[in-house]
């Protein structure tokens, strides 16, 4: 028995691609833990009737849970509860307990903000309202979420902002209509593999491979580039769980270099695991601050991050990071040797023993014959060991911002190899 | 009369999450210009029923015009043009010149890789099957685009590929089944107002002046938050283009200080129009080093960014940038009086002559009851104008991720008034 899921994303601007959905991934990603089948991602405009449509869709469609994101505000236009009291044939109530409950909590900002209570009683009292017989979530904003019963079908209806959602969802998944109704939901397992430095190509041919000598049909297997990094992701059930692992085997076997996570972790996970106890420097050029950006972009990252200087110019390289004149002069601002100088300058002025050092042109100008657009020279070096470090110069395909973004994955897998004391080529 | 599309995005990983759909607010924007409203956009897996139903939804909506993406490759998976050929009712027939010009690009490919020439030719001759009576474009990459009439509709069916996607477009809006389908769509308008530092709030307040002072029936307004700044569209025909205007002016009115944009340029645009000339120097902390990614994202951005530092330590902002110890043992790390310090520092350093100071608390650990997490201080100053220097501590709420890329959204902002020559509070 399968179960099946669809998502529908209410918003004017979420359709109007004016902001990008955050809810449509995520949710798939936790219907996935769950066995649950992602059957479509409906985004829908605020309009009454268009929501209406598009839980009809999930219903026509067989989905026997259907997710809905945004819409639970106080004001007019948030009918997505009504609505979705309709569809299920529940009118509804108001809940006294819940509207308390907000007031509690909008209580503060209207206090700081000044806002009249007439229009705020009316609000509460609007998100306290539950289609009959459906559970309502804790607030974690103002709107609750709420969980419907619907003819067979259960609707989990859920605030738009990220955070809300997803706090909203680790409560929906425990109330007993939904624990029901994934009560079939098959036993799936994904494996997930993430490869670095290897074209499409080659995973191609390892699958057509394994086709041949371990057989593939009982297992669903997607692959995916993703900044610069290829994920392969196995899924199985209960009788092909062996076959999932042949393959990872397999594949461990023909690209033992390349695969880097058999785990689900990513390369900053990682990274940020083998920085522990050191203190890490950064010189970037083309980059402008991303590399240093992405290195903290974890909690509890001032540990291992010591700085970062972004040198444009050859001036901020000399000056900034200790690069010689003379080297620039003789190789440009954009060489393995540049690199290589500002990473141990970025050791020296930050008093770090890991350095990192990036120069490259990101375009759309810059290139020339010699050194084209996407050209990045990078260097890795711990302090004491300058004889173990990882230098490469590499011609990154893609538009500025991916050439920018690819760069810095480029950089956690060199900083990954030389931390583990692998200096094997890309 | 209203002309109605819906986009069907086809795609296990678009689905699963795991790449990320650019194709949709893409084709959203377009339809805008084209004045065609999107109804709904569908995010649908690989499977033939599953697309099928799609179609039909969007049918049942009153899709004037249908355009899916992807699915349109060599493999046997690809079976979008399959699909719409039977929905359309209109039986594949092969077009044996697009056949050979598929062949010609495919050659290039072929003779690189190593291909097997009986696999090409069929993947070729798939390539080349068009639905009866459909037009077919020119190809981008080896897929090519198609346009089917479907009994009152019309299906516009585009490659995955964002680049194939969006070179196919400009073909098939030429088209004479695509004229003919939005030959009866309104002259709309968009007017899109930008305004920061202003809560939604108050916004809500004017456009209820407004609705009892001019009416807003006949205009669409959209009002979304989006990194720290509010952008209200609205939408206009040329009946209600005027009520527009009106409605313009009195946002222009009464926020005048929180508008600034009128003519839909973001605040990077006027940043680096204001750095014109220029010469601008960073010193950030908590924003580790997104500061400066932001201010490089631009082509061109060498010609005014001088060079950043990433002073997550103490020592660095010492160091580094020239801040005097004792400024940070009387005030702080995180103090109006450290910004500063940092601010004229990356001046001095980077020999830059405007400057940028940002230190703060991104947390979610390392806030005080004093200085909780979120709070970020901030200094922007001119070289030789020191007096008109703008500094500021706000306590930005969110995760670790929203306050850091908020606080760049604030520093591009404060950066603006000071260029401008106003010195007005946030």
């Amino acid at each position: 028995m399968s179960v099946r899921a669809g998502v529908v994303v209410t918003g004017t601007e979420v359709l109007a691609g004016r902001v990008r959905d955050r809810n449509g991934p995520w949710l798939a990603d936790r219907l996935a833990e769950l066995g649950v089948e992602l059957a479509h991602v409906l985004i829908t405009g605020d309009r009454p009737a268009d929501l209406r449509a598009a839980l009809e869709f999930m219903r026509a469609e067989g989905a026997d849970i259907v997710i809905t994101s945004g819409g639970l505000g106080p004001t007019a236009d948030d009918l997505t509860a009504q609505i979705v009291a309709e569809f299920a044939g529940r009118p509804l109530e108001l809940d006294e307990a819940l509207e308390e409950r907000i007031a509690g909590i909008v209580a503060r900002f209207a206090r700081r903000w000044n806002l009249d209570p007439k229009a705020l009683e009316a609000a509460n009292r609007k998100q306290a309202m539950v289609p009959q017989g459906a559970v309502a979530l804790d607030p974690v904003g103002t709107a609750p979420g709420l969980v419907v019963p619907a003819d067979g079908q259960v609707v989990v209806v859920l605030p738009g902002p990220p955070r809300e959602l997803q706090e909203s969802w680790q409560q929906a998944v425990l109330t007993a209509p939904f624990e029901a109704a994934i009560e079939n939901a098959p036993h799936y397992r994904q494996t997930m593999l993430r490869l670095f430095g290897i074209p499409e190509s080659e995973i191609a041919e390892t699958l057509r491979v394994a086709e041949r000598e371990i057989g593939l049909d009982a297992l669903e297997i997607t692959t995916c580039l993703r900044r610069a990094e290829l994920e392969i992701v196995i899924r199985s059930d209960d009788r092909s769980d062996h076959t999932a692992d042949d393959l990872a085997a397999l594949i461990a076997e023909r690209h033992g270099q390349a695969l880097f996570s058999t785990d689900g972790s990513s390369i900053d996970e990682q990274v940020a695991a083998l920085l522990t106890g050191r203190r890490l420097g950064v010189g970037e050029s083309c980059t402008g601050g991303l590399l240093a950006g992405r290195l903290t972009d974890r909690p509890g990252s001032s540990a291992y991050f010591a700085g970062g200087v972004v040198a444009y110019s050859n001036q901020a390289k000399i000056e900034m990071l200790g690069v010689p004149p003379d080297l620039i002069k003789q190789h440009g601002a954009v060489s393995e040797e540049v690199a290589r100088a500002m990473a141990a300058g970025a050791i020296d002025r930050f008093g770090a023993d890991v350095g990192i050092g990036l120069t490259g042109i990101a375009g759309p100008d810059g290139g020339t014959p010699d050194k084209p657009v996407g050209r990045v020279c990078f260097s890795v070096i711990t302090k004491g060991e300058e004889d173990r470090e990882i230098v490469r110069a590499l011609d990154l395909p893609g538009s500025r911002a991916e050439v920018r973004d690819r760069s810095t994955t480029v950089a956690f897998h060199l900083l990954r190899r030389l931390l583990r004391g692998e200096a094997s080529p890309v």
